[in-house]
C-alpha cells in the first residue's frame, strides 16, 4: 500500500515525522530555566542521600560547563535529539560521561517541562512589569505636562464635552495598572513548583519537592502530582493577560491613529516612529501604531489556540501539550516589544494643543454647560435641555455656536441668563469645573497623577527589594 | 431610490431599526441592579442637596413602588423604551410624576448601565462560587471515599502508572480551586463604582461618589472618569476566568464519558443524568457530561466575541458596548448550570472500583516498578530500565504481565530480585509506595484532602461573616 | 452524600437537568423544517410500502394539521417533550392517535435533526443572498450618483491620492459579491439530504432517500451515513462566511462612523439611523454603525464556539452537537437585521460632497502627480520623487500647497514644468487620469457600475426562475 | 522626558522599532513569488512601451540572476531592507545598477505585496489538494481492505450498531472531499490579480494588467483598485478552509488515540509513528495523533488572528496588513504536515480485526435487530420497541446477552420469532442488511469506494492537465 502515499513521503518519513514531532526548534528558548531546574535537582538529590555527593558534585560542574557554552553561543541544537531537555542531557553526557545518567532519576520530562516553563513564565512576567511600569510612568509623564490642555472629549466618536488631555491619558494609565495587577495575580499561579511530580503519581525516591522549590526560588510546591504535570492555567492567564493588555493597546493605538490623521492634526509622531512612502513623498504614516494594533489579533489567536488545545483533553500529559509553547513565546515577544515601541513612540510624540484646543471651539460640545447653568439657578433639568436644545438648533441654521449668541439674545430665552454665560460656555472653564471624584477638571487630574506617581513609586521600592 | 431596498424593508424600518438599537430584550436582567442603583443615587442627591430631602423622599417612594411590581413580575418591558434604565425610569414617571425627572440629575446612561454591570458581576461572582464551593465539597467527599481505589494513570491515554481514584478526583479540585481563586481576583476589578463618571467627564454637580459607592457597597471608585465609562475589563476577566473553568469541566466530561463507555466501565452515572434512546433500548448516554463538554465553546466564543467588540474601540463611551451583556449572560448561565448539574452527576455516580483495580493488573503500568526496585538495590538506573524494557518484550511475547513471570526466571535475569518483588509489582503497593510531596500515595492523598477540608471550611467561615 | 450539595439542588434536580439538556426553547425556529421533513419522510414510506396509502394518508393529515396550528401560533411548546421533534410528534399523537407512532419507523433523531437543519440553512441562504443583493444594489445606486464626486484617498488613514466617492464605494461592492458567492458555495454542502442515515448506518428498511430528498427539494444525497449524521461542515461554513462578511461591514462602519465625525463630516446619516443625548442636545450618534460593527465579535464568536465543540469530537452523533444551534440562529438573525439597516442606514445618507472635494484641495495628495508628470516628460523616475520630495517640504514650510506654487518657482525647480502643471495638480484631473483598468479614473468606475448592473440582473432573473 | 523610558531602550531604539516594522524575517517565503511578480511586470511595461525593450531586458537578465542566487542560497535578506519586496530590489541594484530603479514605475509595495500573496496562496492550494488526495487515497485503500471488517458503531461513545470499518473510515473521506471541495473553491478567489492597482487609485501610466495576469497565470482581475490591494479574504478562505480540514483530523486522531489505548485495542501503530518513554518502557504512544489533534488550536488561532486583525479596519492599505502573513505560512506548513504524517501514520497502521469484531459480540448493539425483526413482522414498531426494551433488561440482570436468550423464551414473549432470529442477532448479518442507500450494507460500502476511486481518477485527470 505504499505506494499509494508515495514516493515523495516514504523517503523523507523518519526525517519528516522526527521534525513534526520534536519541539527543539522552539523550545530551546527555555535553556536557561532547564540548566536552573537540572541544577536545583541534582543538588537535592545529593542532599537526600540518592544520589552521592561527588555524583552530584561532578554533574553541577557539568551543567555549569554546558550553561557556559550556551552563553557563549556555542551550543548547536539538534532535531535528533527532539527537545530541550534531551538536547541538554546530551551535551552534558559530552562533558562528564556517564554519570549524566543519573541526572534524570525521580524526575520525567513530563514534570521537567512544566518546571521549566514555569521559570519562563516567571522571569517573563517579571519583565512585563518592567516594561509596562515604564509605559505607565512614560503616561504619567505626557499627563503631567497636559493637565490643562484642553480637548474635545467623544462618545461615539462626536464631540461629546471638553476634556483635559491629560485626564484622557491617565484613563489609559488607569487600564495599564490593571493589567500590571492581572500580571502580578498570574505570578501567584506561576510560582508553583511541579518538579517532582514525575510523569504522572510522584516518585518513591525520597525526594525533597521543597528544597528544589526553594533552590529554584519557587514559593509554593503542586500539592497534586497529575495536576502537576497537566496544568497549563498560569500559560492561559498570562495569554488571557497579554489579550486584553493587547486590546488596550489596541484602543490607544486606534486613537493616535486618528490624532495623527490630517483632519485631527492632534499629535506628530518623532520621524523614528513614522514611515514614509517611497511613491507619495507627502506620507508620514503611523505604521508602529497601526502595527501594535494589529497585533492584538496574533495574541487573540495564541489565547484561543491554548485554549482550543486544552479543550476536552484527558488527564494527565498528552503530547498536544506540546502545542502550549510557540503561542506563549510569541506572545511574550509581543507584548514586550509592543509595551517598548509604545512608550518611546509617546515619550517622542509632539502633542499640537492649540489644534486640540481650537477643535472645542467650533463645537457644540458646550451645550451640556449651558444647561447646567440654568439648573443651577433653579430651572428644573428637563426645561433646562429643552431650551438649549431650540438653541442649538437656531445656531446650526445661523452657522455659529452658542458662544457667539449675544446676550440680548440670551434674555429673550430666558432670563436666568446674564453676562456670566460666556465664561461657562468657554471651554477651559467648563473643564476646570468638572470637580467630582475622578472628573476632568484640572484638580481632579492632578490628583490621579499624584496617586499614579504614588503607587509607581511603591511597585519600584517593591521591586528593587 | 428607496425603491431599491424597497417595499419589505420601508414599512418596517422604525420598528426594525428600534428594535436592532435597543436592549431591553436582553438588558432587563440587571432590573434589581438598576434600582438598586438608583435609590443610592437619589439618598446622595439629597444629603449633597443637590435634592430636597422631600423630593429624594418622593423618588425613593417611587422606586421601591416599581421594585415591588418588579418583584411580582407586574412590569412588562416596552422595546420603545430602548433599555432597562429607561424603561424603569418611565415606571418610576407613571408611580410619581415629573419630580421622576430629577432622578437622572448628575448622572448619564454611560455611568448607570456600567453600574448595573459592576453590580450583576458582583453577585454573579458570588454566586459562582457558592456553586464552585459545592462542587468542590462533592469532590472531596468522592476522593475521601476512593482514597484506597486503585486505577491505572494514564499519560497519552495510555496506561502508565496505577494511582488512587481519589487522587486523580483531587487533580480536579485542584484546578477549580485556581478557577475559585481567579473569581476572587475578579471580584477587585468588579467592586469598583463608576457611578458619578457622568457621560465621561464627570460633573459639575457637588456629587459624593463615595456615599454612592458605599450605599451599593462597592469598596473602591474610578478614579477616571473617562475609565470608568469606557472600562470592560471586569468583564472580560470574567469571561476568560469561565473560559478556563469550562476547559477544565471539558476536561473532566471527556473523562467521564471514557469511563461510562463498554470498553472502560469504570463508573456508572445515575438514572437522573443520562439519557435513553428512543430507538437502541441499550443505550444509557452520559448527555450531560457531553452538553458541559459542548458548551465550552459558546463560552469561549463569548470570550472572543466580547475582545472582538473591544479591540481599536476609541474613547470613551461607543454604541458597540451594547455588545458586553448577551455574552455576559449567557457565559454566567452556563457555568452556574454546569456546575450544578456537574455537582449532581458526580454525587450520584457509581464507581466500579473493582473493574478499575483490575484494569491495573493486566497490563505494564507496574513496569516502573521494577526498575526503581533494581535501582533502589543499587543498579544504574539506565541499566535497571534497559533490563526492564527486555522483560516487557519477554512477557508480551509469552502473553503474560511482569507480575507471572517465575522468580527463578527473574535471578537469571538479575540477582537482585527477591521474592519481595511480587509485593512491589502490585499495583495497591506501587501507589501505596509514592510517598513523594504531593504523590498518589495513600497518605499523600489524605493530605491533600484534609487540606482541601481546612481551605473550603475557611472559605465559608468568610463568606459566611 | 446528597447532603453536600444539598437542599437548594436536591428539590429541583429533575427539573433543572431536563432543563438543561432540553433544546426545544430554541430548535423551535425550525418547526416549518420539521414538519416538511416529516411529510416527505411519510409520503416515501407509503409509496416504498412500509406503511400502508392509508397510514401514511392519516398521518399527512395529522402534520397538515399540526402545522395550521403552529402557523396559527396555536403550538405550546414544552420543556419535558425536550425538543422540536418530540414536542411536534406529540401534537400529531393528539390530532391523530397511536398511528403517530408510525411516522419515526426507519427514522431516527439523529438523521431528523441534520436535515432540519440542512433545511433551515437552505432558507437562510436565501433570505441572506435576497439582503445582500439588496445592499449591493443599493450601492450601486450610491456610486452612479458619485462617479465624480472627488474625496481622498487613504492608506494608514492619511490623505494619500484623490479618488472617486463611486470607486470607494465600489470596493465595498466587491467585497460582498464575493460574500454573495461564498454563500452561494455555501449552498452546495447544504443541499444534500441526510434523511434516512436513521441513527448512524443506515436502516433495514427498503426506504427511497431520493425521493424523500426530491420531496423536500434537495439536490443531493450524502452518501455515507456516518457522515451524514455528524456532518456539521455547512454551517462552520455558514458561520465562516458570515464572519468575513461582518468584517467588511465593520470596515464599512468604521469608515461611516468616521465621516460622521465632527473632524470629517463627508456624510449625514438620516435621523431615522441615527440616535441623540438624553444630557448633550446637539449629539447626532450614527449610533446603527457602531451596533454593526460591534457585532461582529458576536459572530466571531459563534464561529469559534463551533469550531471548538467539533474539535476531537469522535463519530458519529454525540450530544456536544445540541450546542450547534444557539450560534447558527444567532448568526442569521445578526447578519440579516444588519444587512437590513446597512442598506436602509446608506440608502437615506446624505453625502456632503463639496466637504469632501475640498479636503482633497488642502493637502498634498497631489505630489504623486507632479512626479508622475515629470516622468512623463523624461525625468527618470526617481529624480522626479526626489524634486517633488523637496518641493513638498518647501511648501509645508511656507504654508501652502503645490498647486500655489507660482510657476516661476517651478520653472527654477524643472523646465520640464509648464503652465498645464496646475490642471494636472488638481485633485478632478488627477482622479479622472487613472484610467488603468479598475483605476479610479471615472470611465473605471462606471465601468464597474455597468458589470456589477449587468451581474445584479442576472442574478435576479436566476433567483426568479 | 527621555530619562523615563530610559537606557535601556534609547540605545536601542532605532535597531529595535526597525526590526518591529520589518517583515523580511518571515515574508522572504515569498522570494519566488516576488521574482515572478517582477518579471511579468517589467515585460508588460516593455510592451507597453512604458520602458524600452532594453531597458526590460537588462532588468530581466537581473532578476532572473537574482533569482538563480537565490535558488542556490547566495541571497542573504536583511532588516534593514524592510521586506521582501526591498531585499530584491536590492539585490537587483547591485546586479544591474541605476536601471533597476526603472522596474517600480507604476507599481506600489501595495499591490506588489497583495501579488505575491495571491501566487504563493495559489502554490499553496496545488500542493494542499496534492496532499489531501494523498490521504483520501490511503482511505479508499484502508476502506477497502475493511470492508467486511465489522466494528462498533457508536453515538455518544456507546456502542449503537455493529458497523463496516470501511464504513467509518469512508465517512472521514467524505470530510476529506468537501475539504477538497472548499480548497478548489477557495481558488476562485485567490486566482486574481491586483498588479496594477498601485497605491490604491490605479495609475495614470498605460499598463496592462490583463498582460501581466496572463503571465503570471492568473484567470481573473480585480476590477476595483481599492479593493486589490485592502482584499485578505482568499486569506481567509484558506484559514476557514484549514480550520475544519484540522476539525475533521482532530475527530480522527482523537479516535485513533481511543483505538490504540489498553481499552480498545483496535489498532496498533506503526512503530515510526509511535513514541516510546524513557521512564515507562511500556508505553507506545499515539505521539503524532495527538499532535495533530492539539494542531487544529493552532490553525483555529490564526484564523481568529487574522479575523481580529481586519476587524474595523478602514480602507484601504493599513500597515495592520503585515500581520496577514505569518498565521498563513504557519497554517499551511501545519496542515500540509498533518497531512503528510496522517497519509504515512495510515497507511502503516494494523487493524486488529478480530478485537474490532469481538467487541460487537458482548453488548446489546444487536438490540435494533430484534425490533426491527418484530416490525418486519408486522408488529407495530412502538410495542417491538418495548419488548425489546423488556429483553434488555432481562438480559442484564441475568448477565448475558439477546444473543444468548433461548428460543423457547423468545417465542414467550412472542409468537413472531423463530429460529432465524440468532442469524439477525448477528452482528455481521446486522451490517449486511443496512443496505439502504449510503448505508453500512457491505454493497453501500463498496459503492461508496467505487464512487471515491471514480472521483479520485477524475481530479488526477484534471491535475496532470
Amino acid at each position: 500500500m505504499a505506494k499509494l502515499w508515495g514516493g515523495r513521503f516514504e523517503a523523507g518519513l523518519d526525517k519528516k515525522t522526527e521534525a513534526f514531532g520534536a519541539s527543539i526548534t522552539f523550545d530551546q528558548k527555555m535553556a536557561r530555566q532547564d540548566l536552573k531546574g537540572s541544577l536545583a535537582h541534582v543538588t537535592m538529590l545529593a542532599s537526600t542521600g540518592i544520589l552521592t555527593d561527588q555524583e552530584a558534585e561532578e554533574i553541577k560542574a557539568g551543567i555549569r560547563k554546558v550553561e557556559a557554552k550556551y552563553e557563549a553561543g556555542q551550543i548547536e541544537f539538534k532535531i535528533e535529539n527532539e527537545d530541550i531537555h534531551m538536547n541538554m542531557e546530551t551535551y552534558l553526557h559530552t562533558e562528564i560521561g556517564s554519570v549524566a545518567g543519573k541526572l534524570h532519576t525521580a524526575r520525567s520530562r513530563n514534570d521537567q517541562v512544566s518546571t521549566d516553563m514555569h521559570l519562563w513564565i516567571k522571569d517573563t512576567l517579571v519583565e512585563t512589569q518592567d516594561k509596562l511600569q515604564n509605559l505607565r510612568e512614560v503616561l504619567v509623564a505626557l499627563a503631567s505636562d497636559h493637565v490643562e490642555t484642553i480637548m474635545p472629549g467623544y462618545t461615539h466618536l462626536q464631540h461629546a464635552q471638553p476634556i483635559s488631555f491629560g485626564h484622557h491619558i491617565m484613563a489609559y494609565y488607569s487600564m495599564l495598572t490593571r493589567d500590571a495587577e492581572r500580571f502580578a495575580f498570574n505570578m501567584k499561579h506561576a510560582d508553583i513548583s511541579p518538579l517532582g511530580a514525575a510523569a504522572l503519581a510522584g516518585t518513591t525516591f525520597p525526594i525533597d519537592r521543597k528544597e528544589t522549590a526553594a533552590l529554584m526560588g519557587f514559593s509554593d510546591l503542586y500539592v497534586n502530582s497529575i495536576d502537576a504535570v497537566s496544568d497549563r492555567d498560569f500559560i492561559l492567564e498570562f495569554l488571557s493577560n497579554a489579550s486584553i493588555l493587547m486590546m488596550h493597546l489596541s484602543r490607544f493605538c486606534e486613537e493616535i491613529i486618528l490624532w495623527c490623521s490630517h483632519e485631527y492634526q492632534f499629535v506628530t509622531l518623532s520621524d523614528a516612529f513614522s514611515t514614509g512612502s517611497s511613491i507619495m513623498p507627502q506620507k508620514k504614516n503611523p505604521d508602529m501604531a497601526e502595527l501594535i494594533r494589529g497585533k492584538s489579533g496574533r495574541v487573540y489567536g495564541n489565547l484561543f489556540g491554548l485554549l482550543t488545545v486544552m479543550k476536552s483533553l484527558p488527564l494527565a500529559y498528552n503530547k498536544d501539550l506540546q502545542e502550549d509553547k510557540e503561542g506563549m513565546f510569541d506572545t511574550a515577544e509581543t507584548i514586550l516589544t509592543s509595551l517598548d515601541v509604545m512608550s518611546g513612540m509617546l515619550a517622542t510624540m509632539t502633542v499640537n494643543t492649540s489644534v486640540m484646543a481650537e477643535s472645542t471651539e467650533k463645537d457644540f460640545s458646550n451645550a451640556t454647560e449651558l444647561a447646567d447653568y440654568l439648573a443651577a439657578k433653579g430651572l428644573p433639568f428637563r426645561k433646562a435641555h429643552e431650551i438649549v436644545g431650540e438653541m442649538v438648533l437656531e445656531c446650526s441654521k445661523a452657522g455659529h455656536y452658542l458662544q457667539d449668541v449675544p446676550l440680548t439674545r440670551y434674555q429673550e430665552v430666558s432670563e436666568l441668563i446674564e453676562a456670566d454665560i460666556y465664561d461657562t460656555l468657554n471651554s477651559r472653564t467648563a473643564v476646570a469645573r468638572r470637580t467630582s471624584f475622578g472628573g476632568t477638571g484640572f484638580d481632579q487630574v492632578k490628583m490621579q497623577i499624584d496617586l499614579a506617581k504614588e503607587t509607581l513609586k511603591n511597585e519600584s521600592s517593591v521591586s528593587s527589594n
